[in-house]
């Protein structure tokens, strides 16, 4: 059936509205007419109807002795759509349902013995999955399945072999995610050029630019931890050497520490060590340079350090910006601003739900 | 005044249709029903629109000798409406009068000598605009000026306070205007993640990923001469060392030659001469290791060598590919094309100009 243009106007506006608060809470009507520049009328017609589906709810706030009705506030109604979204990383495996308003409802851990195979990850994630569904909110309507994955774990095709079919399934990179989730609710908000690195084993990056995620053409970009930084380095997993990940990364803390931990060599420096100082400034000045050339290739406003790289960045910032400043151009240099997540763990977990939130926040009232 | 939805859908179509043939060419009102979506009538009503407003002519084609009526052919017409597009390098300036559809209708070039200033480039980039404007197409409407630059070149400011101030001037860089144009018509058309590399005294690129250019934040990203691929290099003049322009660009090459022309020293390796073979296989090399960092940063579906990095590529395309194939991931490998572009030295010219075709493609009847 053909859809008439102002039913598709009146479409985009209900999510226009949705959106908003799905991202900003709750917010006034008055608010909402500003913000989205549409007329009082038509905001309480959108509200009322959002709220008529159970998306909304319209509250009167206490009088606030100004002159004049309060506004009404809008607000998601958490419990009336939510996605499942999974996260599977290194050494852990997290399930969580997220409720429109992108709240994190209820959430399950797995920890991962190392060595543990693709098959029987994703066998355990389904555990988890199943636990979380036993306790799905009553009356919600669930609009998918989100996974996080790095181009290391699970495939799609293993995904889709392990988990229920009754909703869609959406699948991006950890850092892709976790970028997605600092951009809508995070460190990067309002922002519409922004870089976020995940350290673990590996460096991985979700990259923004005119607010767009850069995935690539398989879906698998940002691998920028096989950017070459160093011809001469470290051989890498991948078979080339000084790849950014063996100098910035995970390897380069453990390599000359007895410990087989990166947090362990971190505590170390802290605690005034010498030679788990002298690596953990080494590392931060390789973490600079991959910086610094990402800064001079993508020219983007914010640079975020997640995963491991967040506890290198704090505990040697100064190296990190110092080499960043002495390699990017002068165009750049004060344009870029340096920082960590708002979100920290959560984030992959919280942009996947985003990806199961689009097609509603599309078209409200069809989009499920 | 407000615009009725109706309006707006007309408005897009029109849009739609007049873009198609811009960038196509001519093409029978069947291919344009099947191609854009729309039923015959509407086809027929939309062409018939943009006909009476001069943007494009209807022609029956001669009968073919196969049953029924010939489809009938709609096409541009180019002097309806033009743009002036210019082009800043480093040694020679170009002013064209490019019309709908993209044609090329007069230039003229200037060369600069070495060391002319911002003030006096922009002087004789008024000239030669100039020149253009007394030979204009009669009746056309001209839509804007559209100049491709980089960042070491004259600024904005400097470029407004010289051009005239009757249409909108639109500013890029040589690389995101070379790559809009591939991406249009070029070497790069239908594919939506592309890098094209332009090398001249050094190397910028122009990225598009998903279809969209990656500028960055201030406009002048895709600077990726100034990714550092050899810590211990050569010192650039941007302070670093071993920027990829200095150990892939000219500079590379002109530096074991007593030449001052990079071309020279591709001809003499062309000619056999050992010391040039050496030195273009080593540039090679180095213009594959910079090539592979960004396709895994950016898993592009083709890279396209632009400028001087085209002759480059062609005399060694086997050790660039080597290279690139070494280092990047495999998920990558099959997925890349390297090659050159299709429009030449023309292509700055010609993205420069769909800059300013843009508005008059969103709304062929109100957008000039």
């Amino acid at each position: 059936m053909a859809i008439s243009p102002q039913e598709t106007i009146r479409r985009q506006n209900l999510g226009a509205l949705l959106r908003y608060v799905h991202l900003r809470g709750a917010t006034s009507r008055a608010e909402l007419t500003a913000g989205l520049g549409l007329n009082r009328s038509t905001i309480r017609a959108l509200a009322t109807e959002l709220a008529a589906a159970g998306l909304v709810r319209e509250e009167i706030p206490p009088a606030s002795g100004r002159a004049g009705r309060p506004s009404p506030v809008v607000r998601t109604n958490s419990a009336s759509c939510y996605a499942y979204a999974l996260t599977v990383q290194r050494d852990h495996l997290r399930a969580a349902c997220v409720g429109l308003g992108g709240r994190i409802l209820d959430s399950f851990t797995a920890r991962l013995s190392p060595g543990t195979g693709r098959t029987e990850t994703v066998a355990i994630l389904a555990r988890l999955l199943g636990r979380l569904q036993a306790q799905a909110p009553p009356g919600g309507a669930l609009l998918g399945y989100a996974v996080a994955v790095s181009a290391d774990g699970p495939s799609a095709t293993e995904l889709a072999a392990a988990l229920p079919h009754d909703r869609p399934l959406l699948i991006g990179t950890p850092a892709d995610l976790a970028a997605r989730a600092e951009h809508a609710r995070g460190a990067a908000r309002g922002l519409s050029n922004i870089v976020y690195l995940h350290g673990d084993a590996g460096i991985s990056a979700g990259i923004l630019t005119g607010g767009q995620a850069v995935t690539g053409h398989g879906g698998f970009g940002g691998q920028v931890g096989h950017m070459v930084v160093d011809p001469v380095g470290h051989r890498c997993r991948c078979g080339s050497r000084g790849c950014w990940e063996t100098e910035a990364g995970e390897p380069a803390l453990l390599r000359r520490s007895a410990s087989g931990d990166a947090l362990t060599v971190l505590a170390a420096a802290r605690a005034g060590d010498d030679a788990s100082r002298a690596s953990v400034r080494d590392v931060a000045r390789w973490l600079g340079h991959g910086v610094a050339n990402l800064v001079n290739i993508l020219d983007p406003e914010v640079v975020l350090f997640g995963g491991v790289l967040r506890e290198v960045y704090l505990a040697a910032a100064d190296e990190v910006r110092a080499r960043v400043s002495g390699m990017v151009l002068p165009a750049f240099r004060e344009g870029v601003r340096l920082g960590v997540p708002l979100l920290g763990e959560d984030a992959p977990l919280i942009g996947a739900a985003e990806l199961a939130f689009e097609s509603l926040l599309n078209d409200p009232l069809n989009g499920v």
